[in-house]
């Protein structure tokens, strides 16, 4: 019997009903003959519900509350969930991250799963039960609660899946897999049956939000096999896998953007061993995630290095920035929120030349100016004005033929 | 510096603006000089929408489930309060039951606490800071999660008092005191400043709500002195002690009623040994409260056998008790829920006589029938019809003079 993790969001569990709705998802896959999992996120409302009783609490809240506060949300879905599995006639029985227990370290709202102990889960499985585990928290060695971020639940469910040695570890959600682009955005957007690990990571840090991307990572390290599928069951969803794609293997994959971005640039940085340390070393000690980094050669002995944030967190990487400018006698220090992110993403690129151009011919074609670009072995980023995102998506899908079959889309 | 431990309940901390306020009364018991140590309920009305989401869920909602479930009431207030103490300057820190840890029996719903472990929050309030500990849950020697029952948070409050060797206990509610009846039934009803265990154990029983028996007994047991006490902080309370009252105590301290009773009574028994064993046990294995118990003499080897239960479990106990007249051949079960019962409280009662028969004079003159009669050294209680309630309680209330200043209230 296959051990399978099923990890459903909060949009699946935001009521009593959709919960009844999921469990019999997974009775139906215990009793298909697989063995199940679940893992659980808040239900949906409920973390913002938290927070917002937090902020009306208090004005800057201490992180290590906050945690307390919103592992909360997960003990009320895992305990109504394991409700429904019983009432469904399963043997059920809930677990939070400190019971299982999922070991972190102590960086509170961000922390790191250290080490997961299965020998609780083990035994509840043999037995027969179906253990129903909260997502997105977990307990550090003094026994304080910790959670991982939004989205931490994928990471839960990829970190069960890998230490269990699970045969698929399913995020079902309310998108039946993963498209070329947004379908919002572009009509004519399919659904990949299969994706690599590698192409997902670029898709899913782009704002493609199905999958957190630090879960992604994980499974690609364990070998985790992924599963993207719609919350009723139904479809085969989109595979993640690690097998390198043949030679029919499309050169482009899919689009991906991001409208929330923010691009920081330090003008006149005086080009010395350590700048770009000094620069980016306090933003990441703040747990802001920096996206792309752009450093041109230096003139006069200067450069301009630029980079872009989420842009919720403009404001505070502003101000570390601005103080890591004074410090290295930078000339100047410019921002811009209102921009957004888009990238090409495809395991073909690294054996063909020519995205790049094709890329940027198109976008030409629309008129739309790029501000900054960045490329990896996969993907070509680049930032526009938030205004011309969709625009800019629309016209690299058609560019890249994303509309049409697999095989026809070489440039 | 004395130890204080203060229990918010739920209605204190039902908002966020009302956990500010009872952060503000902690914060000034801190600024006084003393070390407060803080114990919280589920914000009101949380435990009752869990619950009814739980409904919603299963149809039987599993008693392990629903410990999960409720336990994360208690989780989110207490992360708001310590948020709150914080932002007012105070180090706070919250503590989940099984992060004290509150080490309880098995028994999900109406767990028994076997021991609290102190280390972790002696050494928090020797470096100055204030716990702020979740009311009502614990965690059993497996590390599931268990709860106390409603009101369970007073237990909390008094267990720790008991381990930490606190100087009071106090108990902030939205009433600033005990009272010789409920002023909502009798306005001339009077405050006492000082109360005894055995009283309040008899006043509570009978429905002055303001604190949970359990918590009450403990609270003698371990010689904890308890307070009463406004949520605002403001004024005395009343303090249950431990002191032999003087020649100076009134006979009669308080008049206690319940509106929510139910009478069950057995007809026609064989009285033959363990025939009341064989009633009671399994309406107790149920944890079903039996609170007053009667039994007359035996006439033709028979007896028969009343007691009475809290209405909500009525039902219950009818089909526990129709199973055991069965097996011991009782003629009859008779029962009615429409019953209320009023006691009078008194530790002079032990030294005096005549009480008795003043209350029935009392009750005979508003035309009021007594349907059981139970009494213990310091209390004699009555059941009556629920519609005679509030007329037996102000007529009494009249008969001992407890509108009068004490010392007056010699029959």
């Amino acid at each position: 019997m296959g051990l399978v993790i099923q990890k459903f969001g909060g949009s699946s569990v935001a009521s009593p009903e959709l919960i009844r709705s999921a469990a019999a998802v997974v009775a139906s896959c215990k009793a298909g003959g697989q063995r199940p999992l679940v893992v659980v996120s808040a239900m949906g409302g409920e973390t913002d519900r938290l927070l917002g009783l937090a902020r009306e609490t208090a004005g800057s809240p201490s992180r290590r509350e906050l945690d307390m506060l919103l592992s909360a949300g997960e003990q009320v879905s895992v305990a109504l969930f394991a409700m429904a599995l019983r009432e469904a006639g399963c043997d059920a029985r809930s677990f939070l991250g400190s019971q299982v227990r999922i070991l972190t370290d102590s960086v509170f709202s961000k922390a790191h799963i250290r080490e997961v102990e299965t020998s609780r889960l083990r035994a509840y499985l043999a037995s027969g039960g179906i253990p129903v585990v909260a997502g997105f928290q977990g307990v550090d060695a003094e026994g304080e609660i910790t959670t991982f971020g939004r989205g931490g639940s994928d990471t839960t469910a990829v970190a069960l899946a890998a230490a269990l040695g699970a045969d698929e570890c399913q995020i079902l959600t309310d998108v039946d897999g993963i498209y070329t682009t947004d379908p919002r955005v572009v009509p004519e957007a399919r659904r990949l049956s299969r994706i690599t690990f590698e192409e997902i990571i670029e898709l899913a840090s782009q704002g493609s939000r199905v999958l957190q991307i630090r879960a992604v990572k994980f499974a690609g390290k364990y070998n985790v096999p992924v599963r993207v599928l719609h919350m009723s069951g139904r479809g085969a969803g989109t595979l993640i896998s690690f097998e390198e794609p043949g030679v029919e293997a499309p050169l482009v994959s899919g689009i991906a953007f991001s409208r929330d971005e923010a691009e920081i640039t330090l003008v006149g940085v005086p080009n010395r061993p350590g700048a770009a340390a000094a620069i980016l070393g306090p933003v990441s000690a703040a747990r802001i995630q920096v996206d792309m980094i752009v450093m041109n050669a230096p003139r006069d002995g200067c450069v301009d290095f630029s980079f872009s944030v989420d842009r919720a967190d403009y404001a505070q990487a502003m101000d570390l920035v601005r103080a890591a400018a004074l410090e290295l006698g930078a000339a100047d220090v410019l921002g811009n929120d209102a921009v957004a992110k888009l990238s090409v993403v495809g395991v073909g690129m690294r054996t063909h030349a020519g995205i790049a151009s094709h890329m940027f011919e198109a976008l030409a074609a629309e008129d739309i100016n790029v501000r900054m670009v960045s490329t990896s072995e996969i993907k070509i980023s680049v930032l526009v004005a938030d205004k011309d995102i969709d625009a800019a998506v629309r016209s690299l899908h058609r560019a890249f033929e994303l509309d049409q079959p697999a095989g026809r889309r070489r440039t």
